[in-house]
């Protein structure tokens, strides 16, 4: 019965409480000690104006780096208090923790020395090694299932195909085999990068998390009781409950009006520990439907990152000074009629985005446009007008929220969100 | 035959071939990527004054971080390319490389922010959990050899226990159970405390480290035919040998005269990256052989860490600007008759500190005085008289490796230093 689950589930599921109580205790502890860190922070330099705000107040940056070292404790003490459920998955456990500790180092660094891109992409791409081990290891398989096809389509597919492949059978899975681990492989740097693309509003960033580790947990509680994917679900709880509670006690620091920033030390946390979670538990289709803005605002991103159309040093949304509301930022100047490849590119998305509403262009003289810069923050700004921060930013954490019921829903084949209610 | 041994050596273990080439790649490249890092570590303040120069010139610290990375580098890639010998200890490899990877976070948190001593001291502890659990599940027994005693005072000996536990047997080994983890953590903070106290000479902490993982390497080379330890062996050496070629490289740019600081980092590093190979190998008691330099400083330290004698705020030897050679640094004045318990153990430990010539006394006027500080390097410039920088390092490197002799002295049941030669 439904109404009795919540008191059963946590007796006969010792070991995600515990996970539960020793989250909590170390998330409080953390929140009693993040504030006598800010001296030192300010002390070495780390440090940042909140452009948000009229004064533009100085504040801490890069705590997150406190917060990912209250992680891994947390996760390693947890295997001698639960040795006999951990130690099955000892390898998987081990593997995902130095993923995750070698990318907070590796965020920290970028937040202290300014990394260049190029480190910034090939790193997390060796950091993600342990992990593609202990997948081969553990699956050895690479195997994908496909959709299935309809009977007259698959006939027509195996025809074709079986001129140049004599033999072939068609079936819907498929091995991609070193295809696979360059997935897994980008995977990493995506989740990583994605975060770290879709920030700059105070709270946007742990809040994203927030509602994305939400998502996870509420998935892996309803296929709890899945055979086949209990145990995944479990591991993947033991790393998604600590990172949800020690998030929650990042963004009481950093939700408007923000008294830390959480730096790239964060987002690279926040990435790898999901990507982690997609590895290990086996169920990264799943985590990248959680990504739909995150997805959504990288595509978007993309004529300007790889510089078709021009790409200002910072694209944030700005401050108007006399009504203390954001407004959209625009790029540059340019003409939008400029000649080779470029130009005709640049046109073409130009009118697109703009014809579906995605960006705003204005006129500025001489046969020159600018428009707003290429991102969901931006857009919100279109749909919703000049706005505070605040609001802002909780709207960006709604259409997070909203995207993953979404996400539920492409994913509700019978066990979905449905199962956590209706299932047991 | 022992001159037909290099080359078959080679042939035979190729992993250990594999690991040298490997290491030496990524030594190489190190060497030339460090001086990228310079403008980013000096703009990020990690920066400190050369004391030990006239002109006291301002070089990058925190060099230790880039090592640090290249070595996480090397040993995640040596997995796949050698995965068939690193997946049967594929558990205690990335434990150690947790450990590891946790405590080049903490050191480089540590030059960034100059942590408190109570965080220094347990987080190590933490960091080495891993390693416990990893020794936890496969060795299970917690038991330790001791010496065999006589007939007639193991009779003695077993008369009086039993009176207190009846049906008491004496056998010469002891569990030590809890008490032997306590050891395990305890040697991770020793290890990395310990070579951070021996350190502020150009060169004097990655030499001492080179020496220790030399005279590892050595000792696992001679063991490494004997069967019941041979897989400890080559597990110790996939660790000792990246680190040894990378600190040679961070040698050559912190040797007299030092272009770079390498930090704390580099020493927390070090430190782990032994502990673990003492813990994982199963060589923890060798491996406080090597250490016996380190253990030396840090007895004839504790009365000044202590605050039993004064203890001032740097103990270096002082730079004489005149003649440019090091000399004696003194503690503050104090009254060398002072009352109560801790004044008679200051009158005794500088009395007998005195006699051995372990330490130099001068009268400061008015019933005070003041001594060397008590440290090897004031030490040694007490064995030395006044001598340059360089000097010092050499002669402090050498100490080290006679101390490394001396310990393979003491080690050599059979198989220690001769065993390399002539075993085979």
């Amino acid at each position: 019965m439904a109404t009795t689950l919540p008191w059963n589930f946590f007796t006969e599921n010792h070991e995600i409480t515990c996970s539960i109580i020793l989250s909590t205790i170390v998330a409080f502890l953390t929140y009693l000690v993040i504030p006598s860190f800010f001296p030192a922070l300010l002390n070495a330099g780390l440090k940042g104006k909140d452009l948000g705000k009229l004064e533009k107040p100085v504040i801490p940056e890069a705590v997150g780096v406190i917060c990912g070292m209250a992680y891994l404790v947390t996760l390693t003490l947890f295997v001698p208090i639960e040795f006999d459920v951990i130690s099955q998955w000892l390898v998987s456990y081990l593997g995902g923790l130095l993923a995750i500790c070698w990318m907070i180092l590796l965020g920290f660094l970028d937040d202290v020395l300014n990394l260049k891109w190029r480190h910034k992409l090939w790193i997390p791409t060796i950091a993600s090694l342990p992990l593609l081990i202990v997948h081969y290891m553990y699956i050895e398989r690479t195997i994908v299932v496909l959709p299935p096809m309809p009977d007259f389509f698959e006939n027509i597919v195996v025809q074709i195909v079986s001129n140049f492949i004599p033999g072939f059978v068609y079936s819907n899975t498929v091995d991609l085999g070193l295809l696979f681990y360059i997935y897994i492989g980008m995977l990493a740097v995506f989740c990583t990068n994605s975060i770290n693309i879709y920030a700059g509003i105070n709270g946007l960033e742990v809040g994203q998390s927030l509602v994305i580790a939400g998502s996870i947990i509420t998935f892996n509680l309803a296929h709890l009781n899945v055979v086949k994917v209990s145990a995944y679900m479990h591991l993947s709880l033991h790393f998604m409950i600590p990172f949800f509670m020690i998030s929650l006690v990042l963004f009481s620091y950093n939700k408007y009006p923000a008294e830390v920033f959480v730096g790239d030390t964060f987002c690279y946390f926040a990435g790898m520990t999901f990507a982690v979670v997609g590895i290990i538990g086996h169920m990264s289709k799943t985590l990248l439907l959680f990504f739909i803005p995150q997805i959504f605002n990288f595509l978007f991103s993309v004529p300007q990152l790889f510089k078709i159309v021009n790409c200002p040093r910072h694209r944030l949304p700005k401050l108007n000074t006399e009504t203390g509301l954001m407004e959209n930022s625009y790029t540059d100047k340019f003409k939008l009629s400029g000649g080779g490849l470029r130009g005709m590119l640049r046109k073409i998305i130009v009118t697109v985005f703009r014809v579906t509403g995605l960006i705003k262009v204005r006129e500025a003289g001489e046969d020159m446009v600018e428009c707003t810069n290429f991102t969901l923050i931006n857009l919100a700004l279109i749909w919703l007008g000049p706005t505070n921060e605040k609001n802002l930013a909780r709207f960006l954490i709604v259409l997070q929220i909203v995207a993953s019921l979404l996400a539920f829903g492409i994913r509700s084949d019978g066990y979905g969100l449905a199962g956590l209610i209706y299932q047991k």
